[in-house]
């Protein structure tokens, strides 16, 4: 059976998300993301689901710098799903949920919340812990507490928690997009369940140094084949102020003639290409898999 | 006199930027980045200076959110300043700094010192605390505490603490990049200290949706009239993923003919164009004014 990592404990929201995308693997949990990506490259695990962007809070930004500056591992597959935050009580106070004196939840959670908090339960006290299961975990191993958690359905159906109160985000559609990596010098791994809307390409670019309209020059080569942009971000080189690394996602395969024929015009610019993987990209909604919708536009 | 906030307490290498650019000005400090920008809409104060983006870290998205969702304050003033950690104790403890048993500091000046930590002090215990300036104060109210922090020169001496090892950092050429804002209903308030390096302006720009080459198109409008970009990011737009705000820096200032052509086509494109400011730029070593220079490089 196919082994693959996620940032745990179980019911993260990267654990629903690979859930989704591979039904049938043995998931492995890792304390943190870059130790899940590190278990790619000492064969631990043949796949990791890695949380790459949300609709809020933007870029994961360890992510991006650790396959930049560490690991360089493939991107195989997308996985979109939506960020539905509930309000859960251990079951011995499923009665008394408005009048709970603390609530724990991840910091993004809490902010993502922070009207329902401030009008339905201002009194009770808010404390952060290292992810929404984390926090489910806990709520669930203090039966006497009269607390509650923010977390979604996957960990409070685990954990054994009563939702009392659904989809309590502030925003109504939250996504994140999960991204399955292998080890590049291993055999693949793919998602198994649901059809791609689409596929994309994200490779990574460096411009050559002080070369005004470089960026331009890598977009027109994109531009003018009508290859469709659909991200492009700036992490840092890490060496000095204004030098950047550009994550760059493409509409296609990168085996295209037309794709290929920009990588070249790129290279010969003086620019570095990293193709960091060509993958179909998978949306899911709840535990079900939905008809496949594509998110955000191109540009 | 001039009021200026800044993200507090003393020591923090926000009030060191501030007194490298602004020597003149009342300080104020602020709990959080927010609440520092909320002070110049309440006119308790004439600016602010927040940081926007570091060598290592990239970009500020706490303080790009808040200028982008909240409060569309104006950019009055850029102003460079190295990130130089420090190794400090209580003069008590100056003689046996190598044995202390904790480390104070802020995650990510934690983060720049892991070789020195790892090499130097791997004994010690690590605990993290809100700003290297809060580190500092911490450390010089325990006397008695075989401790130490990693903090700024600025902090040691205001605190009364001894600099036992200088520059820690693992990156050697660390710089942040602050901005001095104003309300752009108020007077101005300008940098003092120094000559400038050169000229920016920032702008945010959205795409009209939907439309493939949207980007590729914004920056020909620039790169036709010779205009460089000196730095591009995108922030989600927290409605969808895929939607983003740019931010762009352009050289140069708003107001000359070439400057307004471009954002007159971008407009007629259907983008939404909003100047944040044009703005001096300033870099200064340590506490002193150095020769003027300028960092990163145009794309």
């Amino acid at each position: 059976m196919m082994k693959v990592g996620y940032l745990g404990p179980e019911g993260t929201f990267t654990e629903a998300a690979t859930q989704a995308a591979l039904p049938s693997v043995k998931r492995v949990a890792y304390e943190t993301i870059p130790k899940s990506i590190d278990a790619l490259f000492s064969d631990e695990v043949d796949g990791v689901v890695v949380p790459l962007e949300n609709t809020i809070e933007g870029s994961v930004n360890i992510t991006l710098d650790y396959l930049i500056h560490h690991r360089r591992a493939e991107i195989c597959g997308e996985i979109i799903v939506p960020i539905q935050q509930h309000f859960v009580t251990h079951p011995n106070h499923t009665k008394s949920w408005s009048s709970v004196e603390v609530i724990y939840s991840h910091p993004h959670a809490i902010a993502q919340c922070h009207q329902f908090l401030r009008q339905v339960v201002p009194h009770a006290k808010v404390e952060t812990m290292s992810s929404t299961g984390a926090a489910a975990k806990w709520l669930s191993e203090q039966p006497e507490d009269n607390a509650a958690a923010i977390s979604n359905a996957w960990a409070a159906e685990k954990y054994g928690l009563d939702i009392v109160q659904h989809d309590i985000n502030d925003y109504p559609n939250n996504h994140t997009r999960f991204v399955l990596l292998k080890n590049p010098a291993s055999k693949g791994i793919s998602i198994s369940s649901g059809q791609p809307a689409s596929e994309k390409t994200t490779m990574l670019v460096t411009l050559p140094s002080d070369y005004s309209g470089a960026l331009h020059q890598v977009l027109s080569a994109f531009a003018w084949r009508k290859l469709n942009l659909t991200k492009i971000e700036s992490r840092p080189m890490k060496t000095e102020l204004g030098r950047y690394y550009f994550i760059i996602d493409v509409e296609g395969h990168q085996d295209t003639p037309l794709f290929q024929g920009a990588v070249g015009e790129l290279e010969a610019l003086g620019c570095g290409v990293d193709l960091l993987g060509s993958y179909p990209c998978f949306s899911y909604v709840a535990q079900a898999v939905k008809e496949t919708q594509n998110y955000g536009s191109s540009f």
